[in-house]
């Protein structure tokens, strides 16, 4: 009998928010290898808001869509030895027999850079997806420079910490928006300028006493409402790297000022993107992060939900900002 | 006694469209020239989208802005020799002083260039602002490839009738949206592969038609729910160029549905944009535009009205959408 894997199924299509509903738990009995395929065993799984928006797309009945770090514990394939710890884009579940061959669109499986004393699962976060978000996300589409002023949305989760300490690093003013006052404290401890409470702030009002030369760029990971504000107060020039829009992913997309007027007389621009545009470049992003993590100018957090069985519970409040910095799921 | 001119004023803030109540006509003895200066006698004159919105900046009582093609009268300057045509920044006005050292942040006024037979008004148009804003802003922001589709909107105006037919000379599928089928068939006399009347038919229906294999590119110079639609249709990387937002210069910003979404998954990049940006390749895309000109490459119209005193009924019909081409005034 072979290794048997425990896999999330999405069950149900997603409307509004997730609720339990939406995933089933099953068991696959998995095959003897072939030449070229190697057998992980999952040992964090990630769970990340683009989740929401991409399930939509599958069919009832698919695998829910993932990375992991898992070790390599059986292999008939040179590049991925036993014992290896590798990132993989397999899905929310324990085991995965896998031909790096035959997965032709997706990111390949790769084995993690030398991480030193540091914890594995950063590979799913800071050293990994997220961070490479926030890196190549601000650096490329924002171009921050020297003494301009950067907001980011979303500022507490994965890619916000990231992308709010690397503008602090190229000597930026930052102002993080996040959802509650502990995480607002946290930005602060991260050396963010400012940092605002949506929940309980007039965003715009803050903004503007935060930002009293405007805004350069802007890091978005939410959209709606708040984006509306922090466009009112762009500089001549300014950047916009659009990243995520969490604040839809559930309710669906909401009305807000048309921006186009702003857009002409301030000459702004705005950019959409996701991270595997630069796949070519991607050790360098985890090298560039680790690196300040080794010099101690950047910070992380993890929020670990324990147990394979917890994936659903982890995702949803995810979606609903209760991690602070990089939400995970410890398989134990 | 000094020669006289006739000039323009913004007597009243503009409050929704503009009425005869916003402008009144006066009269202005002009000073004897000092060294560097030049008399220049208004021959033609622009009226442009843009006058609606810069206008409200500026206090009741400022002479209304705008460019003119002059004929210079009187000279102590030696740039600006008598006889000399000029394009100059001058305002609503029949004659003007002016010493270009002490014009610093407006656009210097120069000599047109050599238009063989042609009309000296072109330089208001197809060989002046409106033509870089077409020429510049389409291929430098929008970055159309050959085999592309793009779609411009306010088709039949000034810019939008030169910004389709270079995606034409490009190699592009050209689909334009403009405001009477008068306008829509002017546009296929232009060659454009699709005019869409947005007053009589659905823009997104007969996009999805007219661009099967979707959008890449986007000219936009009205913004609103004309530009919530085709942004629905844009391809992957697509590219939006943000000329102007004439939908909204009278009404204010209306409400459309959050675009943040899609620029995350179709990984968008939109820019606003003032000509000006390229003052020091002006004469570049002049010199272009003039080139295809004489190949019989680009056609170009006009809407002359006549009359120095019609300046605010020839602007007024502008806004709304008179012209077919570029709209002038003719002094005379």
């Amino acid at each position: 009998m072979g290794v048997v894997s425990r896999n999330w199924i999405y069950a149900k299509k997603f409307v509004g928010e997730p609720t339990n509903e939406n995933f089933r738990l099953t068991e696959e009995e998995l095959p003897p290898l072939q030449d070229g395929e190697f057998l992980a065993q999952a040992e964090y799984l990630s769970v990340d808001p683009y989740m929401r928006p991409y399930m939509s797309r599958f069919p009832e009945g698919s695998l829910m869509i993932g990375g992991q770090i898992a070790k390599v514990v059986e292999s008939k394939n040179v590049a991925y030895p036993v014992g290896a710890k590798i990132f993989g884009q397999f899905g929310w579940r324990t085991h995965t027999v896998y031909n790096p061959k035959k997965a032709e669109n997706e990111q390949k499986p790769y084995v993690l850079p030398d991480l030193g004393s540091l914890p594995s699962s950063l590979g799913l976060g800071v050293l990994g997806m997220p961070g490479n978000t926030a890196y190549f996300g601000l650096l490329e589409l924002c171009t921050p420079k020297e003494g301009e002023t950067v907001v980011v949305s979303g500022a507490a989760g994965a890619v916000g910490s990231i992308v709010g300490q690397i503008a602090k690093l190229k000597g930026c003013r930052v102002i993080g928006i996040a959802g509650s006052d502990d995480k607002c404290q946290w930005l602060k401890k991260l050396d963010f300028d400012h940092a605002i409470n949506y929940k309980t702030e007039n965003v715009l009002e803050e903004l503007k006493k935060a930002a009293p030369k405007g805004i350069d760029c802007y890091f978005d990971n939410v959209g709606g409402s708040i984006t509306e504000s922090v466009m009112r107060l762009m500089n001549l020039y300014g950047r916009i790297s659009v990243c995520g829009t969490i604040s839809n992913y559930s309710t669906g997309p909401i009305k807000v000022q048309d921006p186009q007027t702003d857009f002409v007389f301030k000459q702004l621009k705005m950019e959409g993107f996701i991270v595997t545009r630069w796949q070519d470049r991607w050790m360098e992003g985890i090298r560039a992060n680790l690196d300040w993590i080794k010099e101690g100018k950047l910070q992380y957090e993890e929020t670990v939900t324990n147990g394979f069985e917890s994936m659903p519970k982890a995702f949803m409040g995810m979606l609903k900002g209760g991690n602070t910095g990089k939400a995970i799921v410890k398989v134990e």
